[in-house]
C-alpha cells in the first residue's frame, strides 16, 4: 500500500488497520514514510482521531520500532511513573529512590526538557559527576543492585517516537489524545516495565489546562496502556501554582533531597506519597493505601528513601557528598530579595504557575529552543506560597540569578504571577481524581 | 508569526487572513514553510476548508509567487480555456486555433499529463519540430502576429502552484475545492488573460465522478475567478465515454486536425463549440449564443480555423507538412482490429471512459509516474460509439501498438469497458449546465 493510501484513509474517516499503523511506524523509521508524508497523516489523525484499538496499536508499533528492554530476569516488581509535566515538579527525583526503598524496581527513563525549566535528566545534571548515557549492561546491573536507574533513553529505543515527536513540534499536531498516548506509553512500555503511574496534571502550568481535558487524556492513557496488557493508574493532579518552593534545576534538586530527609513542603509530597502508594499497589507490594502511607514514612523516617538516592548517585557517578553539602550543586552568583509591596498586611492568593515558569525560563533555567543552554544554578526559591500571610516589606521570593538583565526580564514576568487578597484564599486539594488500577 | 501558529490556527477551524496565506505562499517558495509544515497545512485544509475569501486570496498569492505576464500591448480580447481533463480531451488543440480564428487572443499554457493519456504538451509533442518552450519576448510576438500560442508555463512563474502541487500528489491532498481552485486559477489568471472559460468535467473518466461535486468545483471555481476581476464561465461536460473517436497522442492530433477541417465527430464538436462560443461572449467578440454558432461555423468552413493552426505549428518550429499527411506524424508499427464478439447484431451501450484510459495507458500512451516515457504513436481509433449498431465480427475500434506485451493488456482491460444492448440505449447531451459569465 502506498504512502498516499494510507493517509487519504484516515483523511476520509475510516480507521486503519493493525497493519496500515505499522507500515506507518515503520516507514518512518526507514524513510518510505518521508517527513512530509508523516505529517500529512499526523494533520489527519489530529482531526479526524482514532479509536481506541488503533491508538494501541500505534502505541505497540511505536514501542517496537527499536529495542524494548528485557527486564525479566529482575525479580522485584518494576513499576515506573510519567508526568504530564509541570513547573517545579521535581517528583521523580523523590519517587524513585522512596519507591525503591520501599520494595519496588524503578527503570526511569526520563528526557531533557523544552519549556519552563529543564526535564529530570537536566536536573540531574546539576549533580556533579552523575551520567545518565549507562549502557544496557551498566543498567541492568544497577537495578539488580540498588533497584532504580534515573537514565535517559538510549538510541535504539522508540526511534519512531523521536522522528514523530519532532515533527509534530513543528506542524501543530502535538494536540491529540491518540498521539500523546502513543507517544507516552510507547516510552514507558519500552522500558520492559509490569507497571505504571501516570500523573497528568491539570491547571495554568500544565500541558492540559482543564479539568475535562486532564480527564480526557487520563482516562485515554490508562484504557490504552491496560489495553496493552500493562497495571495502569492514574492521578489527576492540580499545577495551577508551583510544585513545592522551588523552581529552577540545582533548586530542585536541593528540595527533592529535603523531602527524602523528611524536610519537604507538604504539597511536593502529598503528590509523591500519593503517586508512590499507586506504584506499590499495583507492584502488589501492599494492598491498602493506609498500608502503602507507613511503609513510606518509615523509608523516610528511617532514612532508606536517602540511601536509595545516595545508591543511586554513586552508582551514576554523581558526588554523594552534595546530599549533605547544599554548596557542592551549582550556585547562582548573586541573590535578589523579592518582597511584598502592599503597605498593609494580605495573604497571597495566587502565584501562577505558568508565569514563574515563563520567568524561570528568561532567568535561564528552562530552554527556549531545543539547542539552547540552561543554566543549573539559577531559580526561585518562594518563601511564601498561596494562603501565607504577608507583611508589608516581607521578602516573598529568593531569585537566584547570574545576569542582571535577565534578572529584571524575569522579575517582571514574575510580578504578573502575584496577586494578593485582604481575606485567606482557599486551596484546593492538588489530587483532583484517581483512576486506580487496583 | 510561525509557521506552526498558521497550521494550528486552520487545525483549530479558524479562517486564515490575507496576511497568514501570503506568508505561507511566500514560505512556500522560499522554504520558510518546509515540505513537511506545508503537508500538514494542506492536510488541515482539506478537513477544514478554506472560505471564497481565503481561496481568493490562496489564489492571488499564488498567482504572484511568480512573475505575472504582462499582455496589455496586446489589442484583441485575450481569453483562455481550461479543462480538469477527461479520456480523448483534445479539445485545445481545436479550440485555441478556433477562437483564434474568430477574433480573440488565446495565450494558453499548459502541462504535461499524469494519467491515462498525455496532457496537451505532450499531444502537440507528436507534431515534428513543435517546440512549447518559447521564452517570453517570443510568446507575445506570436500572440500579437498569429493571436495564439500552445507552450509550457514558464519556470519562473506560479513557482507555488508547482510545489504545492507535486506534494499534495504524494500526501493525499489533492481532493480539496479550495486547493483546486486556487491551482488552477493562479495558473491560467498568471497568463495574463482577460476572461476564462472553464470545462468541468463529470463522470467516470473525470476527475469529478458525479454531478453536485462537478457542480461544486464548477461554481467555486466561476466564483473565486470573478472574485478577483475575472469575467468566467464554466460548462459542465459528461465524460463518460472517450471525447471523440481517438485517444492517444499522435491519433488526437489527427481527429483535431480533421475537426478544423469540418471531418470532426459531433460530440467533440459539441464541446468544441460550446466553448468557443463562451469566450467568443466573455470576450465581447459576439454578444448571442447563434451569432458565436455562425462565425464559429464560418471559421471552419472557409479554412481560416485551420489557417490558424498551421501558422501555430509553424511559428512554435512544427512541420505544417503533417495538417495533409498524416504519415507524418509518428506511427505506431502495429494495428489490431478489435471486433464486435457476439453472434447476434446489438448496440454498443457503454465505452467506459475510465477504462479505456486505463487501457490507453497500459499501451504506454499515458504515464505511470512523473518520470515515464510516453510513446506518442500508440492509442485507440473507435469505429463504433454507444448507440452505434454491431454486427456480428464487426471492427469495433483500431489499436495502435509497438509491443505485443503491452497490446495484450490493454485489449482486456480495454474489453471491460464495454457493454452491448439488443435495444438502442438512450445517449445523454454532453453539455450537463452552463454557468454563464456574461
Amino acid at each position: 500500500m502506498f504512502a498516499q493510501e494510507i493517509i487519504a484513509r484516515k483523511r476520509d474517516g475510516f480507521a486503519l488497520s493493525r497493519d496500515e499503523i505499522g507500515q506507518f511506524v515503520d516507514g518512518v523509521v526507514s524513510g518510505a514514510f518521508t517527513d512530509y508524508q508523516s505529517s500529512a497523516l499526523l494533520m489527519a489523525i489530529v482531526l479526524r482521531g482514532m479509536s481506541e484499538a488503533e491508538t494501541a496499536w500505534l502505541t505497540e508499533a511505536m514501542m517496537h520500532s527499536g529495542r524494548v528492554a528485557d527486564l525479566s530476569e529482575i525479580s522485584r516488581p518494576k513499576v515506573d511513573k510519567h508526568s504530564t509535566g509541570g513547573v517545579g515538579d521535581k517528583v521523580s527525583l523523590i519517587l524513585a529512590p522512596l519507591a525503591a526503598a520501599c520494595g519496588l524496581c524503578v527503570p526511569m527513563m526520563s528526557g531533557r526538557g523544552l519549556g519552563h525549566t529543564g526535564g529530570t535528566l537536566d536536573k540531574l545534571d546539576a549533580i556533579p559527576g552523575f551520567r545518565v548515557d549507562l549502557d544496557d549492561a551498566a543498567y541492568r546491573r544497577q537495578l539488580s543492585e540498588a533497584h532504580l536507574a534515573l537514565i535517559g533513553q538510549s538510541a535504539d529505543m522508540v526511534p519512531a517516537d523521536r522522528k514523530l515527536y519532532a515533527l509534530r513540534d513543528v506542524t501543530a499536531t502535538v494536540e491529540s489524545i491518540p498521539l500523546i498516548c502513543a507517544s507516552i506509553l510507547s516510552k514507558k512500555l519500552a522500558e520492559g516495565i509490569d507497571a505504571l503511574v501516570l500523573d497528568v496534571k491539570c491547571g495554568r502550568g500544565a500541558f492540559m489546562k482543564t479539568e475535562p481535558e486532564a480527564r480526557e487524556l487520563a482516562e485515554a492513557l490508562v484504557k490504552i496502556s491496560r489495553g496493552v496488557g500493562k497495571p495502569t493508574s492514574a492521578l489527576i493532579t492540580r499545577m495551577d501554582q508551583p510544585l513545592g518552593k522551588a523552581v529552577g534545576n540545582s533548586l530542585e534538586v536541593v528540595e527533592a533531597i529535603d523531602c527524602l530527609k523528611g524536610k519537604g513542603p507538604p504539597d511536593l509530597m502529598e503528590v509523591s506519597y500519593a503517586l508512590v502508594a499507586e506504584m506499590l499497589l499495583l507492584g502488589g507490594i501492599c494492598q491498602r493505601p493506609d498500608e502503602a502511607e507507613e511503609r513510606m514514612e518509615a523509608a523516610i523516617t528511617d532514612g532508606r528513601a536517602l540511601d536509595a538516592f545516595r545508591e543511586l548517585v554513586c552508582a551514576q557517578g554523581g558526588d554523594p557528598a552534595v546530599i549533605e553539602d547544599y554548596g557542592r550543586f551549582p550556585r547562582a552568583r548573586e541573590r535578589f530579595e523579592l518582597c511584598y509591596p502592599g503597605d498593609a498586611p494580605a495573604y497571597l492568593s495566587k502565584l501562577d504557575a505558568l508565569a514563574v515558569g515563563e520567568a524561570a525560563r528568561l532567568l535561564g533555567a528552562g530552554r527556549a529552543h531545543a539547542e539552547s543552554e540552561i543554566d543549573l544554578a539559577v531559580g526561585f526559591v518562594f518563601r511564601k506560597k498561596p494562603g501565607d500571610r504577608l507583611q508589608p516589606g516581607e521578602v516573598m521570593a529568593i531569585i537566584h540569578y547570574n545576569d542582571a538583565d535577565k534578572l529584571e526580564a524575569a522579575e517582571a514576568r514574575l510580578q504578573t504571577a502575584l496577586e494578593y487578597s485582604p481575606d485567606k484564599p482557599e486551596q484546593p486539594g492538588l489530587i483532583i481524581d484517581r483512576l486506580s488500577g487496583v
